[in-house]
């Protein structure tokens, strides 16, 4: 323990760089204690919260800051925190009873695994607009939704083909590991305690930790250990925090370069993407609130969908939100037709006229009841095109709106046409599904024409409808998983249900 | 109107950034009066055009300049635009006549679809040459080659196999949304009026403004109201045109990425896009004219196909040209093979030796006649070797050219394989499609094995004679869509007919 | 000559940027003569080269530096060599006995290729520890090994078809260009003297030069006139030789974009990616140690794979290695499946126990003999996690390693089953390819299925151990030719034995 002492008295005269004095950044002693043993285990991360804006201001001069430029939400910080730059020990102590990783750790009650509720302490509105955020409901909704758990298990399960004849074909669900490294990397895992360790550490000796299952994970959706969604980390990377970092559409690429939600991709294509690939490193990605023309002058993911927009006249274009379906009314993500967004961020209550658990069924119709209406769909447009209307004339504005509806229609048939070649494929017996009142039978994911099928509308419907929201029809729009492959893929359905038909005699009625 | 006034008024004042003194930057008053609303309305793209050149020098300035760092080419600039820098005005409201969709806006007549012919006022060599350049030709060069339609058609249409057998198949051509989201969005448009409509605006009551066609759209080939061909806003971004984003290779990137043409993707794993990428944040891209080493140490698109380059010594060591083809002897760019680039940059009177509106003939040959001549080739050769030059030495460069036009005979004479298993299998009527005296019969793209076939030289030809032309022959010339998709979907087609041979007997000639 | 000689003064006078005083850089005469000409002919490399480290120190000062920060290995260097900054003369005149293509040039022994041996004058260490990398037989392991030349063979010859019946199929081997233009760009090409040509030169009149066989290459295993292996150049790009730019990303791409060894792209969508693309413009690329925190906050794969590392103390947490296997235990590229890395860089004398030149048997087991020990592998375990435990807690860390060795026994279990359908169709007879005692009859790669099966583990096997490896599960780990093509392919190949079978019952077995 003497080596720690020392270290902490070491750090607390090191100071932290980027400030002109050390007296000038009030650090909590348990932060300094944390900092003592961690700045040499760990330099990557506590170099990182050094910059940042957590290790140079404290909540009662964030609190004081005026008007827009504000960056924390809630109107009260407990007093204990407030004079403290929000350090280690401010989050990671933080609720220790609410916490079931709380452990002892050097005389503290800390926790590993910090939640949104955490961070709402001082961020509470965005914690509770992200809650409310379909990403926070991402575990449960894939989790949960029994067609998806077809989808999931096709995927990720182990195929086994056996015997002499490669006969019967049996998928063996994925372990536990396997959902954690591929979908739930994402979409977020369920962390829970496992049981504690005793380590011998180098710096202090014999030490208690606990063993998590499902750990490590940063998804949007994570299930924390004291029953929260998700994990501002996985946008606002720890532990710089940076909203830089937060604004730059490097971010979303990490779940959504695609090809299932192509954005990132189409994004950088795009000719907002050019603006910001060519011209970005001039503009001001930390500024709050965030002016459009003077800070950027082409937008990222973060200023169509999450920012707090001024004009140079200091007007409000856009509110902050991170409920960010608030300026989305179509989700174009086709499940499996392009449709209203969902009312609710919990989609497993969604049954479609099949008693599917689809926002759409295989007919193209939509689950209205579970969908916003045609009024809130007109009230997010509305939103979304005042972004948009910062560097474009109206006639623009709705002249690619017109040609995104259109889009949306376009691909929304050509999946119709799609799904019912499907469809009589397995009339035919030639795949195997049905679905009826009573539910599925079968699993619509598992055989190859079933999976050209999918991708029909998982891959190339969306590669569509993103290219034409964001304005780069080009190459996302044709040849680059766009129309020529979708095209070509039913024209090999076509081939292959001619040819099953010639071989097959006995399935097709006369 | 009060409200505008005080607005210009207010813009006056403050001034242009970037400028010592607003005294300095002379707007002229209808400029000013664009600004007054618009700079409220459009922060974006007036907050980008206060940071171009345009907003700080004047052409009168700009004409001034001596020898090899002058950027406008015209010799003499009308008086009345001389005095004052290019602002709103200055180009929405030249040549009234010119423009069917100038329209009255606020005591002045403005046109919203700035043309070449507007540009050309003061770059009048850059719009001669662009005009003489294929991309400006992109529309008809598409729309007006009746094989290439039928690739189109097979594309953007909608796909419908019906009745219980799922036959006829049938191909609904693409509506106009669609064609302009897709193939029409690089290569443009044809703008046109619709009409007129009135709307409430916010700053200045009740206006009229012109309804298009085809708009919005920033194509290359674009059809303008004025007849004229492009949009020079393609690569030189609104309302910054800046060169600075022109050279870089995100801008080509838009339209480039591929598959079909898969410039930038090729490029950013060369060695030239590694060195761009990871120290291409320290040059000028800025500079005219831009002196190899001192600006920039590796080539970006524009360096070898575009730009005005000097050594070290000032000597010119490539013209600028807007006419791109002028350092390019082949057209790697496989239709369906490889060849010499066409002579004129209106591509549809060309004939190959069937009949086919194709630079070559599904045997390999070309159609010579309409094709650049050996000279001419060798001459444009000389040209793009001077820029390699500029870095290689003289062996490095005969051996990479060497490489180069060997696999423009290797991919070639694979197309022709292909090609070759391709017409039997048209003559066995396992699939359908006849090119004879009378011209074509059928389509050749609409049926699964043609689409296989199609891409042996629209996806992966391509991809290997750009992976070797930009010296990135790893990846791109083997496993992402290079030799092994080339050779592997040969495979495929072989497997393809071996099965058919089998199934349908009757077909196959005894 | 006399123009070189104005030159030379020129050069002299005008003398090197970035330097306070011309009289501070000893440039030798040699050097300063081939600056004359070569500053004007080539001013791209020459302009590189002047920014460099090499043309700004000596090897004495260089020699001089203590402790941890220098940069030069070599515990002495030539006398001859050390006053003078490391020119054009020092090392394409180095050595010139030992390098086959020097030849007489303006009065200098010069050879064009420089190679490894050159380099270690300074930089002894690191050619050492090079030559011991896996990477510099990069030539051999492939053109030795039997199998991967059935590969080779499959993927760049040229397939024919012919008769009419498109019988038989003959595989052209690839000419000495395109293999140079294909697997061989980034393994090496062997180059050698094929003659010599007189040219006429610009600045001085009739000159010899050398004709290569397989030049141009910088390929990372070259084999070089003088019998050596590898090229610097490859990743520590001439003229410039930069540190910052061999540490970036973007230098490994080159080679490693996929979608065999996917490992840029993967990266750059992993958290570690986005902290690069979004932070990384303020990073220190140059620094010698690197401190982790200070010079940088997240890996590049100069962090993971080679660079010396030390925490914010200055103690070391990795040592430098340029054998960049010492920090890899396991061999996550597939061949065919995942396996512990080879003893020995030289992979050509490995057999499985069915006398096959691969690591593994196609039953899964390991050619073990040939690759490290368990115990190797936790060593090299325990220095890997020595870096990621820079930011990383230990129980964060060992929950991502057991993620990650999981998917390798996932990734491998799927390409078992993958392999026995294989081995089932070759013994049904339905493709065609034998491994026995007396080693393979036929060619596993060359048809349709085969292929097939060779995307499981050479594409979407290695797209899943890359995506755990980096911690980006998401995209590239399910739809992004991930876990969703994997098992899409294992349909695949069931639905095409399934349909032969029906129609090849005579291959059937009853």
């Amino acid at each position: 323990m003497k080596r720690i002492a020392c270290l902490f008295v070491v750090c607390l005269f090191i100071g932290i760089p980027n400030i002109s004095s050390a007296a000038e950044v009030p650090v909590s002693d348990a932060t300094a204690e944390c900092l003592g043993c961690h700045s040499t285990l760990h330099p990557g991360i506590v170099e990182g919260w050094r910059n940042s804006r957590h290790a140079r201001m404290t909540p009662r001069a964030a609190l004081a800051v005026k008007g827009l430029a504000r960056r924390v939400s809630s109107k009260e910080i407990p007093k204990d925190l407030s004079d403290k730059v929000v350090g280690c020990a401010e989050c990671h102590t933080q609720r220790p009873e609410a916490h079931p990783d709380t452990f002892q750790h050097n005389g503290y009650e800390v926790h590993v695994v910090v939640s949104p509720q955490d961070c709402a302490t001082c961020h509470s509105v965005e914690a509770e607009q992200f809650s409310k955020n379909i990403m926070s409901h991402a575990v449960n909704n894939l989790a949960g939704n029994p067609l998806y758990q077809r989808l999931q298990k096709s995927i990720l399960g182990t195929v086994k083909l056996s015997g002499k004849n490669m006969q019967p074909m049996v998928i063996q669900p994925a372990d536990d590991a396997t959902k954690a490294d591929a979908c739930y990397y994402c979409h977020g895992t369920k962390i829970s305690i496992k049981g504690y360790e005793t380590r011998n550490t180098e710096l202090a000796g014999e030490l208690k930790f606990p063993i998590f299952d499902g750990w490590p994970n940063q998804g949007v959706g994570r299930i924390n250990p004291d029953n929260t969604r998700g994990s501002c980390a996985a946008c606002h990377t720890r532990h710089s925090f940076s909203i830089k970092m937060a604004r730059k559409p490097n971010t979303c690429k990490e779940c959504h370069i695609g090809p299932d939600v192509p954005a990132f991709k189409v994004y950088s294509a795009s000719k907002h993407g050019n603006i910001f690939s060519s011209l970005g490193a001039s503009w001001n990605f930390d500024a709050v609130p965030w002016t459009i023309g003077k800070d950027f002058t082409a937008p990222t993911c973060a200023v169509c969908h999450v920012s707090l927009l001024i004009n140079t006249d200091g007007d409000v274009v856009a509110k902050r939100t991170h409920q960010m379906n608030g300026r989305i009314p179509w989700r174009i993500f086709g499940l499996i037709y392009a449709h209203p967004h969902p009312k609710e961020p919990d989609t497993t209550t969604i049954r479609n006229k099949n008693g599917l658990t689809l926002p759409t069924a295989l007919d193209g119709s939509f689950a209205s009841k579970y969908l916003i209406t045609k009024k809130e769909m007109m009230k997010r447009r509305h939103t979304m095109q005042s972004v948009c209307l910062g560097c474009h004339g109206t006639s623009w504005v709705n002249g690619h709106w017109r040609r995104f509806e259109n889009s949306i229609r376009e691909t929304n048939a050509k999946t119709l046409h799609a799904t019912e070649i499907m469809t009589r494929i397995w009339q035919l017996d030639l795949a195997h599904f049905k679905s009826n009142a009573k539910g599925p039978e079968g699993n619509p994911f598992d055989e190859a024409i079933e999976r050209k099928w999918s991708k029909t509308w998982l891959i190339y419907g969306n590669h569509i409808r993103f290219a034409t929201a964001m304005g780069c029809g080009g190459d996302y729009g044709v040849f680059a998983q766009g129309r020529y492959d979708l095209s070509g893929t039913i024209f090999q359905i076509h081939d292959w249900l001619e040819l099953r038909k010639k071989v097959y005699p006995e399935k097709v009625q006369p």
